[in-house]
């Protein structure tokens, strides 16, 4: 069954951004570090349209997220900083659906990616892509914001977290501005690497 | 070589503790959830002067920390908030030392727990531990504002973080409160158990 997932890098002290993110800095201030260990991978320089790079576990485990992936969650935020770094054919090369309140005409680019703009919340932005995505998952992209409301509204199935053995100190964390409430899940799959410790969960809905 | 770390449980969002923890519920509400895996366990009973329990992979990482400690390093809210639950023989069974403002007479326990409260400074505690563990390791063992004090002196070697499969969405995070100065560690082993992942870092140092 179709599922929605977040597939992203934190540091292991929470954080997937530096400080100070914004459109000329997406990942901010020492941001980039986070994702060391993904720029020389082969299928990272695949979904950017790179040649190249080196085929490992790590590339796998990029990969295999990826190839089942029919469609994308995205906030606005992660939008607006990203826009214009993934020029004419961005690295999603599927229907993309942007939960924002600022309505905008949806673009298609090169290479398979589409963006939607959903002005009327997240239920109909998560249904839509599932729609979209048919039997294949749902990627939630990002921001932090996004996943945080997926996961308040019982919408994230599987969480794989990239850990990279930094503390980065201060930044953009992407378990914040949870309600107190705990949400159990189960360990589906740990994989470690040198360059990052790849964990998996399935999230427990009550 | 003798060296100083933290062994502590985390769920994967960043916590130690649930919210508002205080002398009457040091794990603070639903912070229990976090060492679930822990209380079954014959190492944690053992130390605690309880017979039986498991014997399996947690139960020996859980262990050979301890095996190695010569003294402990402690802040005094955990001391306060943990003094009367920790009963006549504490869970120690090596010299600890507390780093606080509040002087107060060394207190000697049963099972081999003396507490000494150093009221000079992070530095002279550290000192201190190091002085009587003589050539086996100093366990920072909490809480969160004392490891945060040890990462940002530099004066913390290894990480051990047991990340239990919950988000607790609120609460004491481990890693707070510190400068936007990114700390390296490189990956030194990683355990996947069914119930907490075992992390070990090594603290890069400048």
């Amino acid at each position: 069954m179709s599922k929605v997932y977040v597939d992203i890098t934190m540091s292991l002290d929470g954080y997937i951004a530096g400080p100070n993110d914004n459109p000329e800095q997406g990942l901010g201030e020492g941001g980039e570090r986070l994702h060391e260990w993904i720029y020389g991978l082969e299928s990272w320089r695949a979904t950017h349209n790179l040649e190249g790079g080196e085929k490992n576990q790590d590339s796998e485990i990029l990969a295999e997220a990826f190839a089942n992936t029919g469609a994308v969650l995205m906030g606005r935020n992660m939008f607006d900083f990203a826009e214009e770094a993934w020029g004419a054919n961005p690295p999603f090369h599927a229907p993309v659906f942007i939960v924002t309140h600022r309505s905008r005409e949806p673009l298609v680019k090169e290479g398979g990616t589409t963006f939607t703009f959903v002005t009327d919340g997240l239920d109909s932005a998560v249904a839509q892509a599932k729609a979209a995505a048919g039997d294949k998952d749902i990627s939630a992209a990002g921001g932090a914001s996004l996943i945080q409301q997926l996961l308040t509204a019982g919408q994230l199935d599987e969480i794989q977290i990239h850990v990279t053995p930094l503390l980065l100190g201060a930044g953009r964390r992407l378990f914040d501005n949870m309600e107190a409430r705990p949400i159990e899940m189960e360990i589906d799959r740990v994989v470690a690497s040198p360059v990052a410790t790849h964990l998996r969960y399935r999230v427990v809905k009550e």
